[in-house]
């Protein structure tokens, strides 16, 4: 591992790893990245889901103030919980930590062109309303409660890289991953980076993985420089009163998820 | 409820349901679902997940036949076990329901721009490699090895319809939805429909309700005869041996997602 000076202003980064086998690709990603931010002066916590026995599913139990008699209400009783600090304290303890960071970095393979559900599950449970959305908070896509926050994904698949290229079959990876940049990075006011993706996962000797580390270790080295996705802001009058986008904000042509960033310079 | 005349050729249908409480909308839709149908003369069975207290997350103990000094591979060792008849049983069952069922539906709540962690687990766990990919089965988009099967989203979500449009902030709804759509259905081979989607599903007063359950009617009545959505298919010629589109297959202008469907006519 390559030394590196003390940066000027550590921070506190988030690390959360989604992986069953301790000795996959995505478990030595994660030894990967955590090694090489420590490194650089940084705090890295990690949040090693199976390790962890992460419980995935939303349900009841994740509220247990609520009054058991009535209708569970995801939406209601979540921010209930969370703004009374009643919160199931495994919920609690992980908000804290993304409260706490400066990055959150996901580490996961893509199972059915998404995260695996005891990711899905940490999604569905830790970002309560009142935490992450809902009316307690700032407006979503912008200005979002989770706002100054940079969010890089980390996924490994096992296709070939032209799959998900600009005319892949399975779709290009940022709209495959659109859920997660946009939906719930950019929409809690999140800064999502390109994704770091490695393809052709089921086969890769040394020599390869050297070539994936250090190309990891430019992207960690850039985690809060390098250019974000431009994805387009509520706040910033793009979008109208109906979030529709405005007609003739984008350049001509333009259609689909691309509608919603501001074209690459 | 309306009566039907029994249908000429009676269908298997299974309906996944994934929500919480057995008083919400999803659960009702769910019942809706499973007694129009009934009604028609289908055969209908249900998987609801909650109920089922559904395990979400893939690990080692989906495969108790395999040698547990040895890595986990979740592709080998999941192919390795729906190979060899050793998959966990609720796996099995699973499977087995998919296998015998005409058409399939996912009836769930949008969260956080995607399937609850639990329905997404009964993805991971279920459509395993020599199940629903990989060498041992027909290859993916087109004829694959659940061909022959419809499959139809049923969806709740909280926000406006307009932030779902063609210009909606959220992105629209079938390229939020791609992922299962594409990815998981006509991946498999199974022949995807529009999805039914209820939007402002947090205040649903009963005049509402009974025209959302008229439209899902319309839905339901029209499984195995509407037309699916036109995705393009792998094995039809249109992609390259690298799974790229070929070029000039695509009406001019068409760009992200939209290259993977035929025009609509």
């Amino acid at each position: 591992m390559t030394t590196h000076p003390a940066p000027r202003r550590p921070k506190k980064i988030l690390l959360v790893s989604a992986h069953p086998e301790p000795r996959s690709l995505n478990a030595s990603l994660s030894a990967f990245a955590a090694g090489h931010l420590r490194a650089a002066g940084h705090e890295v916590s990690v949040s090693d889901l199976y390790a962890m026995k992460w419980k995935a599913v939303v349900d009841a139990d994740d509220f247990p103030g609520r009054d058991p008699a009535r209708r569970l209400n995801v939406l209601d009783d979540s921010q209930r919980a969370t703004l009374d600090g009643t919160l199931s304290p495994d919920v609690a303890a992980e908000q804290e930590k993304v409260r706490r960071a400066d990055a959150v970095i996901l580490q996961f393979p893509l199972w059915w062109f998404s995260v695996p559900a005891i990711l899905k599950g940490w999604i569905d449970r830790v970002f309560t309303a009142g935490f992450a959305y809902g009316p307690a908070v700032p407006p979503p896509y912008g200005d979002g409660p989770l706002a100054g926050r940079r969010a890089l994904l980390s996924v490994t698949y096992g296709a070939r890289e032209s799959a998900f290229s600009e005319r892949g079959i399975h779709g290009r990876l940022a709209d495959v991953l659109h859920p997660v940049q946009h939906g719930l990075f950019w929409f809690t006011g999140m800064t999502p980076l390109d994704p770091f993706a490695v393809h052709g996962s089921l086969d890769v000797p040394p020599e390869r993985y050297a070539r994936i580390t250090e190309a990891y270790a430019r992207r960690l080295d850039g985690l809060f420089t390098d250019a974000p996705v431009p994805f387009r802001s509520l706040t910033g009058g793009d979008y109208d009163h109906a979030m529709r986008l405005v007609p003739g904000t984008e350049p001509p042509g333009t259609t689909g998820l691309d509608l919603h960033t501001h074209p690459r310079t």
